[in-house]
Formats: C-alpha cells, sequence, structure tokens
C-alpha cells in the first residue's frame, strides 16, 4: 500500500489504529481451545469485530513461530484473511548480512505479502537495504523501543552530543524515504516524540507501547501527528484481551472503538494547524 | 550441550568448525531440482559428508522463512537430522519486549530445541533475558559484526570513549554467564578481536566471515583463541557450494577437511600458553 492510500485510508476512517495481533494459546478467551486452530478462529473473530476501528493490523511473527510450522500456516491464513483495505506490518525486527536479509524480504514481501516489516538497525545499512527492493513496501526501523531495556543502549550518548537513537533515526531516513520508510518509536517516550519529530517531520511513526505498557494516546498525539497524520499506534493485549468471557468480542470491540472515538478528536484537534 | 561438553568435543575433534547451512533453492547444486524436498536433501548429504570435520551447524533461519510454512518444516527436518553430537546454532538475530522475545525462546529451545540462538543487542537487557531461562542453552549476541555496515552504528564512539559494540560487549555480559553466553564478532575485524578479548577473556566467541566474507582463518584464530579454545568459526557458503556439479559433497568435504586441518594446528599451537 503506497503512502497516498495509507494517508487516504487513516483520514476517511479517522482512525491510525493498529492492531497487535499477537495471540497466545495460553490466553485465549472464552470456549476457545487451546489448539493451533482455536488460535486462527481466534484472530479471524478479533478481525471481524475490529476491522471497522483500526486501518491496520500488525502480527508479531513470534507468537507464531513459537507454534513451529503449524505456527507458520495459521500466520499465513491470518494474513490472508486481513482485507485488502487494511495496513500489514509484519512486525519481525528481522536484520541480517545483506544476502541473508535478502530472504528475510522475500519472506515477508513475496511469501507472506505483508505492506511492511519491522527492521532492527544495530547491523547497519546493508542490512536494511535489501528489504528496500520492493515497490510500494515499507520498512519500519526500530529507533527509540518502548520496553525498559532501550535505556541499555539506545539512549547512549555519543562524542557528538547525539543520543544513540537519534543517529539511528537521522541516518537510517536516508536509506529510503517518506513513501517507504517509518520508524517505532514507543508510546513510553512522550516527549523524546516531540523531538524525533523534528529529525523526522513528516515520516510515518509507529507506536507501540499504549495501552498494557501504559503510554498516554493523547500526548503520543499531540506531539506526533502531523497534516499528513504520520502516525499509526499500535494496541496489542488490551484490545484483543478484553475480556477473558465468551463476551470478547464485544468487548475488543469496545476497547477500539472507544480508542478510534479518542482519535477522531485528537486528528481533528493535531492534524489541521 | 553445555560448556564443558563442548569443549571436550572440541578438543576430541581438534576442530571448532561451524558450518552454516543456509540453502538457497536457487543455487542448488549438481541434479538436485528446486523443490524445498531436494533442499532437506542437499542438507542432508551436506552433513553427511562434513559432519567429521566440524563441531557445530548453524543454520540461518531467514533462508528456511522464505519458504513459508514448507520452509519451516524443512528446517523442523533439518534439526532432526543433525547428530547429537553436534553444537546447534539457530542464526536468529531476534530480540523484542520481554513478554515476545519469551515466544521467540520457545521458538528456538521449546520446539526446535537448538542448543544456541543469535540475537540482537538494540533493544536492550529485557529484550534477551527471557533467552536465558533454559538451562543449558546460549544466547549469542551480535557484538561486532562481519558487514560493511557494521561500521553504521557498531564502531560509533560514546561520550565515555568508548565503541558501542564495545559498550555492548562490557554489558550484555553481565546478563548472563560464561556458560551460556557468546557474542557474535566477524572474521573481518581480527584487530578489534583481540582487543575484544580483553573484555571477554574467556567467553566463547561465534566467529562469522571466513570464506566468503574474506576474514583469515589463522589470524583470527591466533586472536581468538584461549585455553578452553573460546571460538566457533563459522564457514558457509565456501563449504557447502564448494562446486556446483555433482561432485558437490567429495568438495563439500575437502574444503571442510582443509580447514579442519587448519584447526589442528592453531588449536597446538594457540591454546597452550
Amino acid at each position: 500500500m503506497n503512502r497516498a492510500s495509507l494517508i487516504k485510508h487513516i483520514f476517511e476512517k479517522k482512525s491510525y489504529l493498529c492492531i497487535g495481533l499477537d495471540p497466545d494459546l495460553n490466553l485465549l478467551p472464552g470456549s476457545l481451545g487451546k489448539s493451533p486452530k482455536d488460535l486462527l478462529e481466534f484472530n479471524k473473530r478479533i478481525i471481524d469485530c475490529t476491522k471497522d476501528y483500526c486501518v491496520s493490523y500488525k502480527p508479531n511473527l513470534a507468537f507464531y513461530e513459537s507454534l513451529g510450522s503449524s505456527g507458520w500456516k495459521i500466520l499465513e491464513e491470518t494474513l490472508a484473511y486481513i482485507p485488502s483495505s487494511h495496513f500489514v506490518i509484519a512486525d519481525a525486527k528481522r536484520g541480517d548480512i545483506g544476502n541473508t536479509s535478502g530472504k528475510y524480504a522475500s519472506a515477508i514481501f513475496d511469501y507472506h505479502k505483508a505492506d511492511a516489516v519491522t527492521v532492527a538497525p544495530y547491523m547497519g545499512s546493508d542490512s536494511i537495504i535489501p528489504f528496500y527492493e520492493y515497490p510500494d513496501k515499507w520498512v519500519v526501523i526500530l529507533g527509540l523501543t518502548s520496553n525498559p531495556g532501550s535505556k541499555d543502549f539506545q539512549f547512549l550518548t555519543l562524542e557528538s552530543g547525539e543520543k544513540l537513537y537519534q543517529k539511528v533515526i537521522s541516518e537510517a531516513k536516508n536509506w529510503g524515504n517518506e513513501a517507504n520508510t517509518m520508524f517505532v518509536v514507543g508510546a513510553t517516550h512522550p516527549n523524546e516524540l516531540a523531538e524525533i519529530r523534528k529529525i523526522i517531520p513528516n515520516h510515518f511513526i509507529l507506536i507501540p507501547g499504549v495501552g498494557a505498557q501504559g503510554g498516554d494516546l493523547k500526548e503520543i498525539s499531540a506531539f506526533g501527528l502531523t497534516k499528513e497524520a504520520g502516525l499509526l499506534v499500535n494496541v496489542g493485549r488490551s484490545i484483543i484481551y478484553a475480556s477473558k468471557g465468551n463476551d470478547f468480542e464485544e468487548a475488543a470491540a469496545k476497547e477500539a472503538e472507544k480508542i478510534h472515538d479518542e482519535m477522531k478528536t485528537y486528528l481533528s484537534m493535531y492534524t489541521f494547524s
């Protein structure tokens, strides 16, 4: 999906919500069982009950990999089930030497046909460049992550005075362009988000960490939204596990709708300046 | 496999060779076809003809992922085929928030039953800690990688005067211990390897980049070997694709044997001081 279509979807739907499809066999709600088939059923029902409120889905590959080859089959069937109107981010955090990254890119884009993939920057430009060889596909580079461990290295100060995450973002923005590159910035770092917007005023930013991880949607919307939206905010567990009972679809829909309602407000407040 | 067993294997066999099982459908030699089944056959024949010369195999998951769920089946069957005497490294370069890294750890250790997994450090300690919850399993952390892009961030100088890769290694060595942690240091950085040995005098180091990437085995052995060996040197393409013809097994065996012969010499030269 290209940038113009993504922006159009966001403004038509008045939503920049991405839903994390990270299903865990041990947490399937209601009367669902504990087999891989139940997990697929769960995904389909979550998609059905939330698709009107979001513009994107983000399956994290770890949850499928942990089930072996049958998990990969479920990932394939889940991806096939997502409506083509929705932007699909394969959350994989891949990155390897160029030759090998090319294989990961092929897995995500040729095989799974996702719109975007998350990648880790530690190995540098040639580990990411192979992902750029697919037209209208997106590379989502880890900038400043939402987890406590982001403090270990990402906040290190370089001799230039920059923080490592600032350097990563300002270098990596040159690997692609605004039409094929996004950055991950965790909702748990709102002040840094405001300042990252100065480095990348127009790039899309994918924001995890709202909900279970504690990020504040209003704050990150105020700091992150641009006149072309420029944000996708991922919410996972607090939607898909909104209820442990048989009413999980109703509860997930209600939670997604609540966020959607907030987003409508923020889009009109913060995107017209 | 625990540290004592790994060291014992290395000295009994006089080899610290790890072979990269990174098969590419487009490069299968001889009369092999281009189906996933042929790829499994290739792996089995490579294992058969090289197992006497190496102590470890390292499948890179990208090559299997690019074939979708059928690729994962081949990975499973390949792993099942590797003799239990050999140390298996799942080269995955994973890393995510703690909850999610736990799923990756389960994929690699519960499901695939590998001995070790490679991980990327950018997201910090809590992205790696879940991999440590498996006794006798190993976490192999990217320190200084072999690819040109290693210069983009890993060599950045911090305000403390350290390089980023030095900081990563000196921090991350505290996440685990010498019995469950290795670091990746590319063969293309021999001088840095010598200096990294001062930060981690006893840890095992996994060295890619010999062969196709141009690293020199003698040099990295001189700088990296310790009295308990402390090295696994990975060679991939120059062994598995030693010949494009039907003699590929003979050629792979010959190449592995040549490296094994060199390693015998270096083990006696550099491990008794």
